[in-house]
């Protein structure tokens, strides 16, 4: 009788309390903010686009957060100004108003610090600030759209940092297929893909890999079980703090759209989700996955591709005669 | 009586036969084609969007021809694989159909036969067409889109070329003001562009540039009355016929948006446009504009920028494991 009771209680929960069910997955739905102010989206979308930010006139944030290639340039390390080679892999802008902090160490607290970073980043767009608030500030079309949405005619790097972070925090990826599972369409993963969410909990790629981003939650040691191999100097959070324990400790990556942001980990020396996989049991959970195991939580993680932005093609307004020349081929 | 009939014929001209008046006029209206297939537009459009049609992974066609920026990269000269600097101003790809014949010196007939160019070009996009096809052929959903357009799953540089150049003839920008106008909007000009249309007129300007384009119809020698200075090497057509006559002879650019696409003239030395609209009258017509004649002729060119592309951002299928890898860094 009692377990009859029990059973008829948890197929009631399963049936009217699939919030319940949620609340018990690591991985929660992800979803776009409701209270973003579209002014300042509109805006942040051109900055973000707008190559005129850097010194060359050639790169953009999209360069290397590319919104076509799920926000990120799917290389080893970034091309910078003059071509140098990035230090890192660029991260992915998907989803990242739910990273902790920003960058792989975490430097900048949120997306509006992070987004001063690279402009004026000399191995990046290398455009000293006050240079890139004159140029906006040169283009009537600009100071139109900050009168608007600011109440004057003021460009300040705090406002345009913070309109980009404000474009930034739309580019969230709902309606993932393991979404459509999280909230109840039970037919939204194949048997594959829910054994491959199984072997992800079993063997604790959970304990990191969480929430609506799964990851961006915590710093963690890479190699917690056994060293991580690489020629990339990058130390992690001991650059920031400079504690001998935060050696090799980054910002979990988000694992949503992780089929689209290959090459993977801050050295980009993993093009394949299958190798990523396998790496990740062997240093961080001490577990040699099989192949078998290693395709099933592939299909599993392929799963997690939501929807990309949507939106069209921005259009630049033109610069002027006061605008700042670009430079690409000065000296760096 | 005679004056009176002749007054009252004009009148009539005038109210009922627009067309008649828009013959009379060098530049006529631009429209999109009617014709496309738009199976091969959204697979060219994607392709146009694609850094893995270069070597580094990270140079596309939108790279130089940025359909935020009227279809340009605003550069003096282009950036292209290793950061080399191009050896010529990127022409627009904005109604690119137009021109009889593509680049600066006119050395490929078509669009077709142009898109195949940059892509192998070392200093462009430095990517073996064999690779390239490579390169498409390893992702699923392009061979999809190729199979459901041309009925197999072949991946050839014709077909390439093909879906790239349908694209690109959808690059039309319609419903300029000027346009308004041609069509019989009598109020879409101001009295100063008017003005300035007539001038570009009565100095000889519309010799050249003619037709929808603006442009586009002929090759001229740049420097038809005086020499045009120049450090840029370029000789125009002579490098496509080897005759001497057709030394510095370029084709003649669209003037469509011509305020978006600055810098000016093949070696992009020019930045704004009343330097431009003074050279040519130097060089080209003979005439010394004044600073309020040069006013009126910059304000009508302004009047023809037209509907910029107007289309939701392409998403770019992601790379297998076959996907031969960009090589962004290695030996030029």
């Amino acid at each position: 009788m009692r377990t009859l009771s029990f059973l008829i209680l948890s197929i009631g929960a399963s049936i009217f309390l699939p919030s319940a069910l949620m609340a018990a997955e690591p991985i929660t739905p992800i979803e776009s903010p409701a209270d973003v102010d579209t002014s300042k989206v509109e805006i942040g979308k051109q900055l973000f686009f707008d190559p005129r930010l850097s010194k060359s006139g050639f790169l953009s944030c999209n360069s290397c957060h590319n919104l076509s290639m799920g926000g990120s340039d799917n290389l080893t390390s970034s091309v910078g100004h003059g071509w140098q080679q990035g230090p890192i892999n660029s991260p992915t802008v998907l989803n990242s108003a739910y990273n902790l902090a920003q960058f792989w160490d975490g430097r900048a607290a949120d997306l509006k610090e992070q987004a001063a970073g690279p402009i004026a980043n000399p191995g990046e767009m290398a455009q000293p600030h006050e240079v890139a608030l004159e140029v906006i500030a040169s283009i009537p079309e600009y100071v139109k759209s900050f009168n608007a949405t600011f109440g004057d005619d003021s460009i300040t790097l705090d406002r345009v940092t913070d309109v980009i972070a404000e474009f930034e925090r739309t580019l969230v990826t709902p309606n993932s297929r393991f979404d459509k599972w999280l909230t109840g369409d039970e037919d939204a993963l194949t048997s594959d893909e829910l054994e491959g969410y199984q072997l992800f909990k079993s063997n604790g790629c959970a304990g990191c890999h969480n929430g609506p981003a799964a990851g961006a939650t915590l710093f963690q040691k890479m190699g917690i079980v056994s060293a991580y191999e690489t020629d990339n100097p990058a130390q992690g959070r001991y650059a920031v703090t400079g504690k001998e324990s935060d050696r090799m400790v980054f910002k979990v990556p988000t694992l949503r759209n992780i089929e689209l942001t290959y090459p993977y980990f801050h050295d980009g020396s993993v093009s394949t989700l299958e190798e990523a996989v396998q790496v990740m049991g062997d240093i961080q959970v001490g577990r040699r996955f099989t192949n078998v195991e290693t395709a099933k939580i592939v299909s599993f993680l392929k799963t997690l591709t939501g929807d990309q932005p949507n939106f069209a093609l921005p259009r630049l307004p033109p610069s002027t005669p006061n605008t700042p020349q670009p430079n690409p081929y000065g000296a760096l």
